[in-house]
């Protein structure tokens, strides 16, 4: 299968399509989940095209693993805890929505069945998602 | 919060406690999570002391990420699946039991509450893990 160029995160990365940016550099963008799962759910994405992490190249790993160590940090504070849940998944069979890589920074616990929503199934509320988005860049600053 | 030279993957390091190898080389190691949460649970672990994400040098950090490409696909081929879900947890708060950076590949879906146990709750087998490893090594060769 090769990189669908049409993808939601292509689109992102081309400002064809919105998205809730929190912190961008030459190589990665992270911006909030439109689906959250739990208050806070932020994703980091390479700027290159890749599907999964098979694909991705040394520079944007080590890349996109920055950003996370940034980003976090930041979302600990913005949300008052302490770690945070990484997360990422290569392929459409083990639930990968979007077919350009990204990880999945949840503060909280993914382990916990109880506190956290489905994975890509609710829409969040657009002002909720920005004044989190607004706590985590004013932690970056 | 320091360090803490006796964690167990720190023994482990140190050939002070056993595991179950599937691959090593001189900044990582791969081996058997000896609570799989399914099948070839596999864990990576960075050979410098860090407890999180945080502490992790950018060495360490690509390092792990090419570790988990190779071992990733690996286990993928010994499980027979395509796709494999990555995570870490950052802090005991949000579940982390050993206190040294890690990320787990588990050769199915974190999302799927069917066919996935509780994490770091039930002893696996050891023949068991070891024939998988075996598969897992064959496929690294």
């Amino acid at each position: 299968m090769s990189y669908d160029n049409n993808n939601i995160f292509a689109k992102i990365l081309r400002d064809e399509a919105p998205c809730i940016t929190v912190y961008e550099d030459d190589k990665t963008l992270a911006f909030m989940d439109i689906m959250p799962q739990m208050p806070g759910h932020t994703l980091v994405i390479p700027k290159e095209a890749a599907m999964t992490v098979h694909e991705l190249s040394d520079e944007a790993s080590l890349a996109c693993m920055k950003t996370v160590q940034k980003v976090g940090k930041a979302v600990e504070q913005a949300m008052g805890v302490t770690g945070f849940t990484l997360f990422q998944l290569n392929g459409a069979e083990v639930g990968q929505t979007v077919p350009h890589f990204h990880f999945h920074i949840l503060p909280g616990s993914i382990l916990n069945a109880t506190g956290i929503k489905g994975h890509a199934v609710e829409m969040g509320d657009q002002q909720e998602l920005t004044t989190i988005a607004d706590k985590i860049k004013r932690f970056l600053a």
